[in-house]
């Protein structure tokens, strides 16, 4: 792509380049969920038709965009901005923690529910947070480990089929 | 396959028909589960070490063999060899649901894991049974839906991301 723009499209290159600064002098962090906004506050917290009390936790603001067009959800939101990996330098401090407790003291928060992934570092991020949380008077939730929707037993890792048992719901 | 034997392996060809007839004759229905066995009782039906009461309920034998693989649960099975199908021609009678029906009654069941597929059919058979149960004395409970073990929000379909927080857990 580079030696194609330098060759042929040297005003693309530089349309490109503006663009990028553009958006990078544009897009600055919501300062209450953290997530990426052109404004100070992000169009999901600005909005007044969301539940104020219930907070989701994600990972990113690509997971905060899945969970949005789900529809399934209408509360607020706080983005970590990654996940905990002590490996790569990622502690609670890079992951703004300290923000989010004290969110969910100022705002009256009745439920977290943690929505960060189902993979290691998620699952040991969502127990880091819940355990941050324990002796505040909120409740904790984490979103259904199980079968996906379509799934065929025959096919299904053993882990997601233990789960699937140990979390049956009567119907 | 059928050329090569045909053409350079007639022995070979014919060690598969015996292997194919002998497992004709052997392979009945365990008269119990209705699982594929070499006898009346399969081996999970006669075995003194499981739970009597729970009864799970699937639909092909590949699926037993899932589960039982997963060791994560030590009841007793009822093989549908199935799902509800109407367009194929697949209702109640075949899959033998009156036998389920009194296998519940007669062996004091307390608890049937529903144990379908989450796919459309599996879900309608999952339902035609809770119906067919509901007047019993029995509970019975469905697999959980949610998001698979290792699964990552932004890949997720909607379907699964809206079960996951509908079916979310105190933790």
């Amino acid at each position: 792509m580079a030696f194609h723009l330098l060759e042929r499209d040297r005003e693309g290159a530089r349309e490109i380049a503006d663009a990028l600064n553009e958006t990078l002098n544009k897009v600055i962090r919501c300062r209450r969920c953290n997530t990426f906004s052109e404004k100070q506050l992000c169009d999901v917290c600005a909005s007044p038709k969301r539940e104020p009390d219930v907070l989701c936790v994600v990972e990113t603001p690509a997971d905060l965009e899945s969970v949005e067009q789900s529809a399934v959800f209408q509360g607020m939101y706080f983005v970590l901005m990654g996940h905990l990996s002590p490996l790569d330098g990622i502690g609670p401090d890079e992951l703004a923690l300290d923000r989010l407790a004290s969110l969910v003291d100022e705002e009256n928060i009745s439920e977290v529910i943690l929505a960060t992934n189902l993979t290691a570092e998620g699952e040991a991020t969502a127990e880091y947070i819940h355990q941050l949380l324990i002796d505040r008077p909120v409740k904790v939730t984490r979103i259904a480990r199980g079968v996906p929707v379509g799934g065929e037993l025959e096919y299904l890792d053993h882990g997601t089929l233990s789960q699937a048992f140990s979390d049956r719901r009567t119907v």
